[in-house]
């Protein structure tokens, strides 16, 4: 019996921070500039506070400015506005993201569009998004979590020019840039999304599957052509009375079926999610060098 | 032996410009608005000055009145610039379009870039593909080619949803925003293209195609599978030593072969070429009802 070889996100991704550490290190030897990333939070979802908490902790690792503004559930819009623009003005902020979901009273089109564009590390502009679609055009940033599961196949030496490619989940944030990110690559791309009345026929014809539906056990075995290429972005809790919480986190895509069929696969957790944070950091890093024109190395993940 | 309907996009175009006329004539009645078009056209190719002249007479047809500037193929991108201000400017014109290709010297994005967005009745910038491509937003204005096929499947009552519908082709114009606004419309897309090792497998898993990759008989009757529907956007001259031009115009779909597997299809010339002027005509149309706030009548074709 085979068994897929792992994608390790958590140790790509430590990779990846100790090289932007590096960079961070000579950028203010050389210029005297810190890269800086404001998060605006609003409300107090646990989920939230807690992403909100891990970026913070992941900019101190590499040497990055972090800046924070906690409104309460009740701001007003013009409040988020404010803080947005102070930050958009700040010439020590190079990144700026307001965490979502926001509460149900604001209008994230609004307020996302009001982040300057060349601060929008997180890549949801939909002038960035148009870019990202079109060809011959590219955009100041991709979206941290497509780019993750991008850079975890190019540095797990999977080929995707004239590969199929199907995609689960067709998301403003996950699964939509990532069926554009593979289709720049020059894959064949697929979408799958809740009106596909035959997902496990077009996902078996996929070399390179990425599943961002937020369904647990969603993909099973028999979904996965053998050989296959696995990228699971799922995070989904799930029942398990032996976990202190009462619960586990799991991707969609059934891991135990999958890894005897797909040739490498992502585990969740330890795939894709590490690799979220490390784009984060790497957005906000070219921002700095984009903003400042500072071009001492050639940054390699793009 | 069976025989595809045939899509008679002539027809409906008649329709959709007859609508428009009707709706103008009310316009001018009731706030004394005409709808205004530019076309700028640099250079003297021969395609261009025919399409720009077929859109001029279009305007006039349905009562949209239509400016133009002609420039020089040595203009420089600040005069193509600097008419395009002018139009901005301009509050009798609503829609701006420029002849595309450019001379080879100038740069496409960039000019593309300086129409106004509300003016934008191509649809190319790349902020309204952006909102395209995005769940929960709306472009203000749909590109003219793929808004004439979704238009022609509406008006043939073919269903979209949960079907799975291929593109031939992925330009910027074409390709791309057809299967994005499929996807919009809940099918299941695939896009084919230059790099696709297998396009006649993954063809024929569709209900719907549109191809536009401009290769003549590109799409055979084996590439379709019994009872699809075949929008046809290719427009590919081939030599015909019958024809006293030397050539005739087809499209990518080999139409004797096709129409005996389709249920339906679009012939060439009469099918998505007509529709392509309607739906300028249409946008130009929504541009002056927008700016002007004229509601009187709900606009059926978006
Ligand atoms: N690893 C990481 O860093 C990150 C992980 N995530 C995780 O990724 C998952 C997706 O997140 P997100 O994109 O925000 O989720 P959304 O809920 O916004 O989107 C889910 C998408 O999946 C589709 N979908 C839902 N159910 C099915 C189904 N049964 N079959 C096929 N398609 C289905 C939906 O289709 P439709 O459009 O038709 O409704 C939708 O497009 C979640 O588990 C989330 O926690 C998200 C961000 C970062
Ligand atoms: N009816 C109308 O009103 C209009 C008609 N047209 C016609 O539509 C056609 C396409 O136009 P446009 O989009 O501007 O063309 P482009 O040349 O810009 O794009 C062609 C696309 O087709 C793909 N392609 C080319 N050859 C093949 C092949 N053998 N197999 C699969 N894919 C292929 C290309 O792939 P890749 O990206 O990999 O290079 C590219 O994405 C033309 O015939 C044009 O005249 C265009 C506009 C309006």
């Amino acid at each position: 019996e085979t068994s897929a070889k792992v994608i390790d996100g958590k140790a790509v991704a430590k990779q990846i921070k100790d090289e932007i550490a590096g960079e961070i290190v000579r950028m203010k030897d050389g210029i005297g500039i810190v890269p800086g990333l404001a998060v605006i939070l609003v409300g107090s979802r646990k989920d939230s506070q807690t992403y909100v908490r891990n970026k913070k902790k992941a900019c101190e690792a590499v040497g990055i400015k972090s800046y924070e503004a906690n409104l309460p559930e009740d701001s007003t819009e013009e409040e988020v506005l404010k803080h947005i623009a102070c930050f958009n003005d700040d010439p020590s902020v190079h990144g700026i993201l307001v965490q979502l979901p926001l509460p149900r009273h604001m209008n994230e089109e609004k307020i996302l569009n009001a982040i300057g564009l060349e601060k929008d590390v997180d890549g949801f502009h939909p002038l960035n998004i148009g870019r990202l679609s079109m060809q011959g055009r590219d955009p100041l940033f991709v979206p941290c979590t497509p780019k993750g599961c991008m850079e975890l196949l190019h540095r797990y030496g999977v080929e995707i020019k004239g590969k199929r490619a199907v995609v689960i989940g067709r998301s403003n944030i996950v699964g939509m840039p990532a069926a554009l990110l593979l289709q720049k690559a020059n894959a064949t791309i697929s979408m799958v999304h809740s009106y596909t009345k035959n997902p496990v026929e077009i996902t078996r014809q996929a070399d390179i599957i990425i599943s961002a539906a937020g369904v647990a056990n969603l993909v099973r075995g028999s979904w996965i052509k053998p050989g296959a290429v696995v990228i699971d972005v799922g995070i989904n809790p799930v029942d398990d009375a032996q976990s202190p919480r009462g619960y586990r986190l799991v991707g969609d895509v059934c891991y135990e079926e999958a890894c005897k069929v797909a040739s490498a696969i992502t585990p969740v957790p330890g795939g894709v999610g590490p690799m979220t944070i490390a784009m984060l950091l790497s957005n906000t890093l070219s921002s700095a060098k984009r903003i400042h024109d500072f071009k001492v190395h050639v940054h390699s993940f793009s």
